[in-house]
């Protein structure tokens, strides 16, 4: 039974994705479907990317990701079918993967071309109801790709925000806010590898400092901020049992330096 | 296996929707459970019958659709079975299917009245998951409907808020708006059939004015107000990589006129 | 095919519970995974129990119910296996169970300390998806739960917010408000058994007051305060056809006060 995955910027509670779901099930009524997110914000393929290179890992890899974050619907971007050790996607080649594929590189990327797969009519503006939903529930009943169209040898790539280390400074910001408050960064468990754990290292965000690198979120006193890495080993700020982004006013977005 | 879907106005994350999928699992363990969403605004049986109209025609033809946005729960008001060519529903008749029910004339209608395809307790204020939920699972699993209770000749109408044609100028109004802030109308592709698609179309909501139908939102300029015929064949207005909504301050209920 | 549930305070539409269905998925694909809800407040262990003991009864008796609301991760509390006659439960021995055991005894407790059935890597601040979801899974396929570690004799137990009765008097709160703004009180059917239902019996929140017991949200004419007995067998204070949190201006933790 194929499991197919959904993420977009629809928004939760959106009937646009249960059309999605419809359209799966419309060809494969036996598919299992399982939502990422629908919460990514409008447009934004940056946001989208870092969701599903968090989320997709943790799928069986013959798992189908279809992801809909799709600014240029309707225009000349092409949507791709693309394969890695990891998982299976079909998406909008717009640089949703650069982040995944960074450490995944696609073994098969095709272009999604040959109508023959899609709807009978397609909406110029829904391309993941139309196009993209039924070719992954046609992947899922085990289409070959190659029949979807011509292979690629390359997807587009968009800037990412990397923290950067030079010598013993890493300067990276905050990218995303969890239901608890706590700040999860863009600096990774491998950049912090050859740091001290111990109080000779500092982290600063937005005027806030702490000092030293603790395993979870009880290894503090209530009401003190603290840092770890988190479980999708990306450096947290957190306040014991309360929600650092409320206490410090900090948002995605803002900077942060660790030095040791 | 069967499809069952779900449409309330409980709320995204409602435990009772999660009460719901209990009633059904417990009877056909194997069903495959949707949700179309729950974010229907609280017993608005028009935006509800919108929902479910969109989204139902999306699906398989043999799924069960349950609808609970039932302002007379626990009065007179009946519940019932309804078939229809592209689907079948369970819900209360207070005219969710109205707008449904012009385009795909009801099969045929039982009046669900025998209680023993219902919760063996039956909560006076929550027949979805005493009633509804338990005969829709039954149904899936092969139920003849006509076991549920006496045929009906029709169902409850409401009036719904429709655009009016008259020679040319079209008057609507906005009926959604999306998460990408795109401003969904109750004026159809059919009814525009006539209008010419060029600069000699004018369309004004509410003090705005853009002209010309485009195919998609990329087809201008960013920040750019288009109009364009949207997935589900109404008319929408959209800003180009913005929210149409935040910009021009435009709610549902807004009135939209096109003129040619 | 199993059913599996899982209750979280990650928020609705958080990619944490995608990680956990896809850990759940990747050992069992054929699992059934129900959402109960997403939306309990951060670390809020009473509400969290609360959700679980409403919706749990409404499952199979052989679901298993996963609850990660746990502000203690990565401390020294225990995970534990429960068995109960209405379901079976993955969660942290932190309370989460207090009001559902009180009903339902506990058959068997397990201690969940066998590395044996967890990710092969566990991060110390995510159990819900590298302990519990994998523990979950397999139990779903039929593993043991004698496997998973040592036999407890009792849970931990917290301090629940009962409504007392003295004489003729009931005292209790507003637990929560649902989508329609209905104040769902801890003051439950069975203490109100011996009370007259006509407008002897008289219902005071938060200087509002009505009087008698009726049977549905219908039973009285618009904009009128009624009581009833709600779908979950506790005392609910509504509006007819509007939302009665916002008119009275009443939130969860109002005292309510019963009286004849």
């Amino acid at each position: 039974m194929a499991i197919l995955t959904l993420t977009t910027d629809f928004g939760e509670g959106s009937h646009y994705v249960a059309q999605m779901k419809g359209a799966i099930l419309s060809i494969d009524p036996g598919a299992t479907i399982v939502d990422i997110t629908h919460g990514v914000p409008p447009q934004d393929v940056r946001a989208g990317g870092a969701v599903v290179a968090a989320a997709a890992v943790r799928f069986p890899s013959d798992a189908i990701h279809v992801v809909v974050v799709d600014p240029g619907v309707g225009s000349t971007r092409a949507i791709v079918y693309v394969e890695m050790e990891i998982g299976r996607f079909v998406l909008p080649d717009n640089g949703l993967l650069t982040s995944l594929a960074s450490g995944y590189p696609p073994l098969k990327i095709v272009a999604v071309e040959n109508p023959e797969f899609w709807a009978s009519q397609v909406s110029r503006t829904f391309h993941g109801r139309d196009i993209m939903a039924p070719v992954a529930a046609r992947l899922g009943l085990g289409l070959d790709p190659d029949q979807l169209g011509p292979r690629r040898s390359g997807l587009v790539q968009i800037e990412l925000r990397e923290a950067r280390r030079v010598g013993q400074t890493i300067e990276g910001e905050v990218v995303d806010v969890d239901s608890f408050g706590n700040l999860v960064t863009n600096i990774t468990r491998e950049m912090l590898a050859a740091a001290p754990r111990d109080e000779s290292l500092a982290i600063r965000c937005d005027g806030h400092e702490t000092f030293g690198l603790y395993e979870t979120y009880s290894d503090q006193p209530e009401m003190t901020l603290l840092a770890l890495i988190g479980s999708s080993d990306q450096l947290e700020l957190a306040i014991v049992n309360d929600s650092a982004a409320a206490m410090l006013g900090v948002r995605a977005g803002a900077p942060v330096v660790v030095r040791w």
